[in-house]
């Protein structure tokens, strides 16, 4: 905020002679949804989702561990779980800032996260800066003794991650998660329980802080959350990406999401997350992204979880691949333990992705869905992608036929040569009857990888 | 804050009528300075100072070991105290914030220390609320997560005080110590960077926490500290006690000191703390106050303190005497351990003094200096008190001649009538020779009590 | 060893009468050797080894932390790598015993342990009661305060496990890791820089604490180790086994390994285990074990290992189908966390394991070596077992080959029939030519599990 | 115990000659009890005894915390203060054991208390090695692991205080209390369930502990405790005796008391301690100790102590004349806090003694009884002492008479010279009246100390 003011006083200068020849945008939605999404997110499809923070310490149910601890109502099971962890193995009077001290983060390396994710193939990161919980993962004046400097990990989480990530030959996006509100901040409780009438928290903490997170640290994702108790108008969303559009240091690059208020989920902001893993099912109007994770129960990391509670890879393909194939981008999440480490088994599912998407990525990044067919009618795990100007199309097939011989109804029968991404020197045979296309595809000893084999359709189109 | 929003729009209503009948004091210097002192502080005499905080966890050097740790220049030899203190019994990156969970208080029960300040004759208390740490001892709004409640004590420290403190018999008035400035605060460490030319700290944290101090705990002694670095527009200090004055709940009966600004100390406010253990040696034009140490070297409390570093009852009785002897109150500090005990050593110290109280604080509550003579020129361990409108006066004899004959050369020879309040049955016999009057004590071994005895002598102004 | 004076006193009189008709074991190795090993073992096949301990509280680099932590010269890199991690996350002059506090063990859940064992296929487990860091898993009466009750979980981690191990409905053994020598024992100390010409810490507290774990526990192994700094005549390890063959609770059940003293390994005992991950390359004349880590680096858990330090369930299965063919048993060790679970990159690995053996485990369980051939000459990735009586054979394919035709010399030309034993209607078609007999596979995509295929060859023999 | 084996043996070669010319003492309560009590003990008459221990972490009730905290019976309302206490501050499941890594003794410095030792006036100290709660201040072979070096301070307790004890220019007796059982040890347990007809724990661990401790730190006192349950001869202390007496290494010098078995206190062993706070009243026939006290109600730290629990110095002072007017030494006892403090009410109660004996101590260290009368029969509040060879006696009176004359019984008429010890120069006149001599004492006013002044009186006898 103090840099802004100064900016600020810079830039308005600039804005007189700017105002005569540049369109603007506008602190209300109307001007704010023109914006067109920057360019590279639509190519990236794929994003690794961070949570980390105080709720990786007790690790038990969720990131929501502190709401639910104090509310019985959420979740009655999850509460009286917590209720009975906490007077089991803690002391009567511990608070959730007890956590803090045992947040040690002694084994992140930000290096080596980057290194997971080069290999999972993802394109963006976006990282909890501070969640519901209201822990900053930065040294953030607005959050004094509540963040990872002040108390716990003792270090800048947020800047170390940015470095380290920015500094990837890979060329993968930075982008940071913050939650508008905070559960017990007592400003927010305050404004809350003055229904919103009064600004404290927003005038006095959340804007400021929400300045200072751009300017310091320049994230190409801005991703809102926390949004769900009160309207865009009191959290000052129009205001804010006004400032973040037109004057802040990545009005050219930064995309957002849609969580700025009551009123926006799904209508209004850039891309649209509407609710958590979400998956519509079908071709969309609006860029959507499916923010999903491979923990089936929780964001943040939880030592509890057994085999059966993680995605396999195999699920975890097939989810990306409808995902892309409906137009949405996929935010993979994954919760570091408090120590710092990304558990191996998310390093499998991970590492898995990644190997496939070496094989088979060119029928993913950069691609849009195909219009005509995004599911296959007759052998409904096979999935569509296409490319823009092209009229080749690829065809994934999550499952290989027993009996070697795959039917597709969606291409057409003007087909020029047709072959899997494993296997480019083999052309796959077809016989069309009935305008169902059969391919006969190679031995599966051939075949090295598992999960999903993307088929290439030279001039496929109907 | 938002208490007195709503607060100053009401008032604001009636402050359209009152402004034609009453007198209000607006927010100068002028117009504060012109407020009398309530009656009752002149009258105590004797207050105890109570320095609590997340610093009586290292309790090594002082309530300042968290900016000694960091500044070599203040202390230099503390500072290496501290520094090696840590390197052998912290872990590395340990930082003061984490000290907070040791904050533990659980034998903290303010009846207990109510009823030793009690014992010591007290007639007033002023508790650390924050320290320049900025650790608040209640819950407040404006410091989510480095409060009481929110860690370490987990209990509302100035409520359960001030409750305790209120319903004593003996009508001791409850006051609260509150520092302006913060160390470490990021928002004031920024005002201060640009040299106070912005009041981020001021509008966003400090103001509102004073106001929610004051309508929650309603002190009748607000003691201002940590002014030295900024003017007191800088504080907003006359905006403040304006409001203290006219419209807080606490208006006429609430005192203040002096520690408003750089500007304040000694000059403007209510009664005047000047420096830490002020003690002026002379009759002064404006009401002061003397607070001190029992602990010679610090406020906070220090477990490497030895009996030597104490002091004796017979030192903290000398300045009692002393100071109220000059017109001075005295505010006497302590400082409860971690765990919430005001040892056995302040203990004795305070019951010592409220012994020798119940037998000579005829001599103190409630008197004036005499402005004649305020300490003998012949016998300089006398020191005299006197009562409005009275020509008797007291001698506080704080040693006994060794040969029973005490030479006084300040009170005239129309004498009355002279005893001792520890044996008023007993008329002192005196001569007079040369001006200068000889009292002939009884034997040593007929008083019970030590350290100073309190002579009344009747009609004896010269 | 109380109980089992007052034992002795029983079994003497019933000895006596013994004594007339039945073989009894001496103290010495030429009679303890002839003991021939209960049967169930060498059925068995398939055993997990569990290493916990408070080594799994730094879980940094192994088991042999403390070791490490001391001795520079054992592992000069784990040294430093250790003396870095203590010099950074712990204060001055932690100890190992101080780890103690961290063995939360909140999670520990017998009943949960046992169901993943039983899904991996396992019929015996082996616990490390207490490693060489002398910390007993069950209330020792020879170990006062450093043990799981005591300090820690407390909790007797020895009992709970054998309790439910015992109720599991798949009849699984349950065995013991108990370590003879404790590195900073002061006794074992003592005895030791006496070159063991004194048995203080073998009379005072190992020989009673080993009979009072097989008293109470009745272990079906005994897995001894740390044997080798002394000779098995100072451990009493000949007294020992005598006393277990002949007289203790489990005599007809228990089988005990060849860890006994530097003159025992691979030369006297039960099986032998010679040396860690012992994997001889052919066949033995000895039934001998090969305990072996899923985590390649480790016994006990480490947080750093990332997934490239695990086995795949490949290299896993590749593993246990060379040991069987060899003949041996394998005892697969997994590392549980300090809160008590076994984490989900170990689960995946045993559950794949169970998987795989429910389909092949009849190439398994209860087999034997084939004399002739163990390994087939010609695909390499082949292993043969066979079962006692019968001539079929089982040839076990660790690759499918691309082209779909196994090629294998050691089987005799006179077969019968050729299955696989995940597809037993399909007959495997085959064709001799100069003296190899080449299988022309199925199409892969007809099976459903991966990493190896028993292929079941009636009238297999040569 | 190996130590101790070796020297035996030399010892052993030794003592066939000795054993011609010289007395040794056999292990039979007849031939100990022979021995003579080393001379400097009853010269000294003042020791210091130290409670110091895991029992100083809690620091509640008392040094019995942990037997009250499972015995309801043993103190009933202290055992449910215990276990509100305990729910309240710590988590479930926390023992005793716990309390250790807490023990931090940071601020212990063995020069700092052998200086307020030397300022007390005391002659001898007494440590608690090893309390009932088994927990050694030094690094024993037989306490692994629950040891004051492997846990807790990581420090050698005993040995630093010996040395410097040793190294006192005041020539300080050094002695060691050891408590013979230990509660809750399950070898003790164990030997105790069966009605002692065992001594594992005896001869596992409790007889070399002490062997070991006499050699490492050769005491001048062992003071021993613990003894209740069972009878000398299970404790084996007529052996241990008279190895001590023999052939250790203190044999000439080292002082016992009285506690080694259900059938020796106030029978056997050296000087008498009897109960605790012993104070016969009367003469005895056989040298005694009252151990005793400043905090009135308990002789471990109780951070909950407040100023009336502890003696006043006068107190002190009284019970001191009282105990060396009947013949006994007196030994003191301070409760150091966790952190290794003794605290400033202690030194206060230790440093006014030591001024007080500075005056007075002629009359208090190498006296005897006065036979003829201990305590004057008309002041009850004047003691007598007298030295060996004299005729002079030493009248200590511990209340000034308000009118300044003192009246005795107990001096014959026969005086030459009476005088204060504080005021040498001032002949003290008398009279007397009826058999009562009457002491006009100098005007109080005269003596700067207080709590008690001892007169000499010349050739006083009767």
């Amino acid at each position: 905020m103090f840099r802004s003011y100064k900016l600020s006083y810079v830039l308005f200068s600039i804005a007189v002679l700017l105002a005569l020849s540049d369109a603007k945008y506008e602190p209300n939605w109307e001007s704010l949804d023109s914006r067109p999404l920057p360019d590279w997110y639509d190519k990236a499809k794929i994003g690794i989702f961070i949570h980390w923070g105080v709720f990786s310490v007790p690790s038990l149910t969720s990131e929501w561990f502190w709401f639910d601890w104090f509310y019985p109502d959420h979740n009655p099971k999850l509460h009286s779980e917590i209720i009975n962890y906490m007077s089991t193995n803690y002391k009567p009077h511990f608070t959730y800032q007890d956590f803090a001290k045992d947040f040690t983060a002694e084994f992140f390396n930000a290096t080596e996260w980057t290194e997971i994710i080069e290999k999972s193939g993802a394109k963006y990161v976006v990282l909890t800066t501070k969640h519901h919980e209201g822990f900053a993962l930065w040294p953030s004046k607005y959050c004094y003794s509540w963040n990872s400097v002040d108390v716990g990990p003792h270090r800048d989480i947020v800047g170390e991650l940015a470095n380290s990530i920015r500094n990837s030959k890979q060329k993968i996006h930075f982008g940071l998660y913050h939650s508008l509100y905070e559960w017990y901040n007592p400003l927010y409780v305050a404004d809350r329980s003055g229904k919103f009438s009064t600004q404290f928290f927003v005038n006095n903490k959340l804007y400021p802080e929400m300045v200072e997170l751009v300017e310091t640290y320049r994230p190409e994702v801005f991703w809102s959350d926390g949004e769900a108790e009160a309207p865009s108008s009191y959290w000052k969303s129009e205001e804010f990406l006004s400032w973040l559009y037109n004057d802040s240091p990545v009005s050219d690059v930064v995309v957002v999401n849609d969580r700025w208020g009551t009123d926006t989920a799904c209508k209004h902001g850039g891309f649209y997350s509407c609710a958590d893993r979400y998956s519509p099912g079908s071709l969309q109007q609006h860029k959507w992204e499916n923010a999903m994770t491979i923990d089936k129960n929780t964001w943040g990391y939880s030592r509890l979880s057994n085999l059966e509670d993680y995605l396999t890879t195999q699920e975890l393909i097939d989810t990306v691949v409808q995902t892309v194939a409906f137009g949405g981008n996929i935010l993979i999440n994954i919760g570091p333990s408090k120590d710092g480490k990304i558990t191996p088994i998310f390093q499998e599912r991970l590492i898995d992705l990644g190997k496939w998407l070496n094989v088979n990525g060119e029928a993913i990044y950069g691609t849009e869905p195909w219009k005509i067919c995004q599911n296959d009618t007759t052998t409904q795990t096979v999935w569509y992608t296409t490319k823009k100007g092209s009229t080749d199309i690829y065809a994934i097939m999550l499952r290989w036929p027993k009996d070697g011989l795959l039917h597709l109804s969606c291409p057409s029968i003007h087909l020029d040569k047709i072959y899997l991404l494993e296997l480019r020197d083999i052309r796959v045979p077809w016989q069309v009857s009935e305008g169902v296309i059969t391919l006969k595809l190679p031995q599966k000893s051939m075949v090295d990888l598992n999960w999903g084999w993307a088929i290439k359709i030279r001039n496929g189109f109907k």
